[in-house]
């Protein structure tokens, strides 16, 4: 028998929420349902799309789809690691789909990465249906804890400096799930205690300019009161609601700016290994339409 | 009796299309239904949505809402007219809701703007349920003429060359309605006969790098035989499918860019005049993720 999934009706998912995009909606044209369950966690569901490859989703939210994924993972990935000037200790929280440590194993310098996932379901399920991902997360660079992120954060700051990181990306869902706590001030303080001294971080925001500004300069003025620098940047990807995702990026060190790559691979070698990033959509993934600007800088 | 449309069901308009964007679909809720008819041209539906304003749709088409429209009205006029050092007579094709003309007024060198829409319905419409975008069909640079764009240009391009234009906006609907003619060469050789010697134009490119970029780059290698300069640029806008649309910009002179403004304001008068456009998003919008740069580029 064929599985069904309460979002899934006449062949179509539908993503819809009066809390994070009142008033539109996405669909996706379903394929076949591939794994439906309620996890310890959340609600999980993969199915196969018609027109985007297999599809990831969290508490009704679609995560990743296998056609525009590299889009959210270069990003959130490079847009750090090529500004920090030598990224040797990298952890991950959230991101048991994989493909972010993808994008940060292609990075030589970085010489070990952590990712700490609460849900198991969410690996396993991406090394079934989401190969390409989650072939990551059997490379010998790569440790795996299962644990929930704002725990694994807490130990981490209590120990020596030596052992904190270079860079902590966060790729969570939203906060409606279990990543709730990874929007609040609370966590941005434990971040900043469990990297060095050149530390950086970047966290997906949930939100982008324009589903709702407001909650947007709300996270990014809990960041300032943390980190020297804030900084907002976006990535276009069509199958989340509004085409975009913003990016909250902030340095310990006032002197290492986000917004630059402090390095650069050679052209041929961008050609190589992005789909999605170079030098120059780093900066340029930082301007913002005027409105938007003026708001996150509080003008 | 309420009126009734088609694609609007249980409270939501759905925006979906096999050609255009297979296996994905857009929706907004609806409040009310303002006006649906069949036009001499077009399936013509207004409606009040419940988080984006009024909303004009042609042909199963978001053109646009008045929550978003200030995106695509000012990246479509300010590019091109910021790169052009002199603007003074300026050409809307399509365009009858009124707000490209209303960006084109916040020129003071513009002497003359001229807008050719093909159906009045869209006008009387505008004026009607967008008054914000309709004001500027009765400014006194303006002239509105009722005729196909088409033939338009054919006019002239038999003109003398002080007669001819600096700017041209193909602010056009999908190529599936009336405006099919708007993405052929035949279309961009008038375009390049109705420009004086350092005239500019862009045109609306119905797809995007998400949506179909092979689509983009057939436009991208037409506009290339017949212009000098021939440049892709974006503006993300929650109300498209995917988040976003391209723009193609021209130039016949190749000494005349139009990827960085020529001119600027001041940053004051940037914010009193404009919410999406400044100078450093201009030069932003050509810059591509690289997949879909070296696809249009030809690599």
């Amino acid at each position: 028998m064929p599985l069904t999934h309460p979002l899934i009706k006449d062949g179509w998912f539908r993503e819809e929420s009066d809390e994070f995009f009142p008033g539109q909606a996405m669909r996706l044209r379903v394929a076949e349902i591939l794994h439906a369950e309620k996890s310890k966690f959340q609600d999980v569901l993969v199915f196969r799309s018609t027109d985007f490859g297999n599809v990831l989703v969290l508490d009704g939210i679609i995560q990743v789809t296998e056609r525009d994924e590299f889009a959210y993972q270069e990003m959130i990935t490079h847009v750090p690691l090529f500004a920090h000037p030598n990224p040797k200790k990298v952890l991950v929280i959230g991101g048991g789909d994989g493909g972010v440590l993808r994008e940060v194993l292609k990075h030589d310098c970085v010489e070990r990465a952590t990712l700490v996932e609460i849900d198991e379901s969410v690996i396993n399920l991406s090394k079934k249906y989401l190969p390409n991902m989650a072939k990551s997360l059997s490379h010998e660079k790569v440790q795996v804890v299962l644990a929930d992120g704002f725990e694994y954060l807490k130990n981490t700051a209590a120990r020596d400096e030596v052992d904190k990181y270079d860079v902590i990306i966060t790729d969570s869902s939203d906060p409606d799930g279990p990543a709730e706590a990874f929007f609040q001030k609370q966590y941005f303080e434990l971040l900043y205690n469990a990297l060095n001294a050149n530390g950086m971080v970047i966290s997906m925001a949930s939100e982008n300019i324009w589903l709702n500004i407001d909650k947007l300069r709300s996270l990014k003025n809990i960041c300032s009161q943390v980190f020297a620098v804030t900084e907002c940047c976006y990535c276009t990807i069509p199958t989340y609601t509004s085409g975009q995702i913003a990016l909250m990026c902030c340095s310990k060190n006032p002197d290492l700016k986000v917004s630059a790559p402090h390095r650069a691979e050679s052209r041929d070698r961008e050609a190589q290994l992005f789909r999605y990033y170079n030098s120059a959509i780093h900066s340029a993934s930082f301007v913002l339409p005027r409105w938007a600007a003026d708001k996150l800088n509080g003008v």
